[in-house]
C-alpha cells in the first residue's frame, strides 16, 4: 500500500432497501488483480440508482450494507496486478462500479481498469463525474439507429439530462427525434430545448397522436426508459417492424405486452444495458466511444449541475433529486479540492 | 360465372363475439383480381381461431357476422383475374383465408392466390387442410433456430398438434427441444410421443427446472405460444442473449416483461406470424417450403384426426375442441364425397 493512503474512508451506506443514506468510516477497499483504486472527485445521482436505492437494480439481489453510485471521476491512486492497472496509475479518470461491488458515493472506490476511461486533459473531474452512463447510452442509441437503417427515434423520459442529450444528437445527426414526456411543464422545458416534437402521454389521445407521428417519419425505433403501461402504448403507436428498446424501468413496473400487437406488426422488444453493449466491443471501438464521448462533454452530452454536496449530505441530496429529476444533475463531492470548476 | 356454380352457398357465421356458431345460406362471394374461388373439401379447429371466435384477433377488430376458419383444402373452382388465379384453377390446394376476409367453415371461399398452395397427387385433401397453419409455422420455427445458431429449443404448449411437430422435426433436426406443459397427464401424453425433456409449468419450482435445462443445453430459442406470466418466466429461465419467439396468446392475457431481466440478460422478444415469415420469402422459397411440407406431411408434420363434422356441426365440433384440444384435430368437412380417406 503506498504510504499516502489511509486505513480507512468515508463511505455513504445503504443498510435496508428504501432507507436512509449514512455516511460510514469503513476500512480502504484494496485492488485485486486488474482492480485499480480510485480516489473519487465527484459522483453524480443517476435514474439507475433509484433502483438500487430499492434494492431492484441491475445487479440482482444485493448484500446490505452496501454504497451505491453507478458512476463518477477521481484519480487512480492505487494499481491491482496486471497491465491495464499500473497504465491507469496516478491518471484522471471516468470510472463505473462493478454491478456486484461498491459504489461511486465514498472517498475511494475499488473496480475493475476496464470500466475506467483515461481522461483528456481538457475535461475536467467535475464533467468527467458524468461521462459514463448518460452520454455513452446516447452515443450507443445512435450507432443503434444507424446499424438498424432506423430513420427516426421516439424518445421516453424525454425531459431527463439523457432525453436531452438525445435530443441534441438527434440534431447533430439529423435523426428525428419524437420526445415524449408526462406532464406540460416538462413539454414546455423540451421545447425550449429545442425540441419539435414533443407529446405529452398524460393527454387522452396520446397513443393515436404518437401512432401519427411514426408513421409521417418512418419512427421504427422507440426507447422504452419506463416500462408499466408505456411499453404497450409503443407498441400500439409503432410502425411494422419496429424495435422497442427496454432500457430502464422508471415506472418500477413490468412491462405490459400484447403478444397479438407483437406478432401482427413483427415488432421487436430488445433489452439493453450499457455495461453489456460495452462488454461486447473490442478495445479499439471502446476507445474510440470514449474520444468521441469526451469531444462533445462540453457541448452536446454536457449535463448542467444544480448542486455540489459533500458526502455527509448524501441523503439530502438524494431527496432534493428525487423530488425534482429534471432540474439538473446533483453531484456528490468527496473532495472539494479535486474539483476544477 | 361457371354455369356449374350455385348462387348462394351454406357458411358458418359468428354474430358476435363468443356467440354460437350459425350454418347459413348466403351469396356465393365472387374472386377480385389475383383471387380464387375454393370449393372447401375440408377445414380444422386450431388454437388461433378461439381468438377470432372472441373478437380479438390477429386481424383486429372484425366486422360481424362473419365466416370463422384460418385455414383448409379443397378445389379451386373459378380465378379472379391474373397469372396464378389461372394457374391454380381447377387445382387441389391447401389454403388459407385472408386476413380481413371470410374464413375457410364454409362451401366456398374466396382467397389470394397467394394464399393457396397446389397439392401433390399423393397428399390427400384431408392431409392439405391442416398443411399450412401448424406444419409452416413448425418448419419456420427450425429454420429461425438454424439462422440465430440456437442449440437447442424451449416449446412451450407443448402437447398442441404444433407441440407434437416441433418435437418430431427436433428429433430430425437434431435440436433438443424442452418441452413445457402445464398439466400432469400432458407430461404423460409428450413422453408418449418421445419427448425426453418435459417440464410442467404448474410445478412450483417450474422456473428453476427450467433454468438448469436451457444451461445445460444452450437453449436459446424459447417460442411463447401463452403470453400471461409465462413470457417473465421463459425470461427468467432464458440463457443470456436468448431470443422469445412471441408467437401466440393462448392465455388471452398480455405477456408481463420484467424490462431489468431483459436488459440484463440481453433478452430479445421477437413478435412472430406466419403470415409476415411467408410475406417477407420469394416465390421461390415459398415452393421450395410448401414442398418440404407436403414431403412430410405423412409424418413428422401429420395431425391425428379425431371427428369429421359437417358444417352444420359446426357448434359442437368448437365445443368438443374447447373441452380436450390435445385429443387430435376435428375436421368440418363441407363435401364428405370431397375427402379421401
Amino acid at each position: 500500500m503506498s504510504s499516502s493512503l489511509p486505513s480507512t474512508m468515508q463511505a455513504v451506506q445503504l443498510d435496508v432497501p428504501d432507507g436512509k443514506l449514512i455516511l460510514r468510516q469503513v476500512p480502504l477497499p484494496r485492488p485485486r488483480k486488474n482492480q485499480v483504486l480510485v480516489r473519487m472527485a465527484a459522483s453524480p445521482f443517476n435514474p439507475s440508482d433509484l433502483g438500487a436505492l430499492a434494492g431492484t437494480s441491475y445487479q440482482g439481489e444485493r448484500k446490505f450494507p452496501f454504497t451505491p453510485g453507478i458512476e463518477g471521476s477521481g484519480t487512480v491512486v492505487e494499481a491491482g496486478e496486471g497491465f491495464m492497472p499500473r497504465l491507469l496509475n496516478g491518471r484522471r479518470v471516468a470510472c463505473s462500479a462493478r454491478l456486484s461491488g461498491d459504489g461511486t458515493w465514498a472517498e475511494y472506490m475499488v473496480t475493475s481498469a476496464g470500466q475506467c476511461i483515461p481522461l483528456n486533459s481538457n475535461v475536467t473531474l467535475e464533467q468527467g463525474a458524468m461521462l459514463i452512463v448518460n452520454p455513452l447510452t446516447a452515443l450507443a442509441i445512435f450507432e443503434i439507429a444507424k446499424q438498424g437503417k432506423h430513420r427516426a427515434i421516439v424518445s421516453t423520459a424525454a425531459a431527463s439530462a439523457l432525453g436531452w442529450m438525445i435530443l441534441r444528437l438527434g440534431k447533430r445527426n439529423n435523426v428525428p427525434v419524437i420526445h415524449v414526456v408526462r406532464r406540460p411543464q416538462q413539454v414546455d422545458l423540451v421545447r425550449s430545448r429545442g425540441g419539435e416534437m414533443v407529446l405529452n402521454s398524460s393527454d387522452p389521445d396520446f397513443v393515436a397522436q404518437l401512432r401519427t407521428s411514426t408513421k409521417k417519419l418512418s419512427a421504427t425505433l422507440l426507447l422504452d426508459a419506463i416500462g408499466g403501461d408505456m411499453t404497450q402504448q409503443l407498441a400500439d403507436a409503432a410502425p411494422y417492424n419496429s424495435t422497442i428498446l427496454l432500457y430502464s424501468r422508471l415506472s418500477q413496473r413490468k412491462s405490459e405486452i400484447d403478444n397479438l400487437t407483437a406478432l401482427t406488426m413483427n415488432l421487436h422488444f430488445d433489452g439493453w444495458f450499457l455495461a453489456n453493449w460495452l462488454a461486447a466491443k473490442n478495445l479499439v471501438q471502446t476507445l474510440q466511444l470514449a474520444q468521441r464521448a469526451q469531444s462533445l462533454i462540453a457541448t452536446d452530452l454536457q449535463s448542467p449541475v444544480s448542486q455540489r454536496l459533500p458526502l455527509s449530505a448524501a441523503q439530502q441530496g438524494l431527496e432534493s433529486y428525487v423530488e425534482n429529476m429534471t432540474a439538473g444533475k446533483i453531484l456528490l463531492v468527496a473532495d472539494p479540492q479535486a474539483v476544477p470548476l
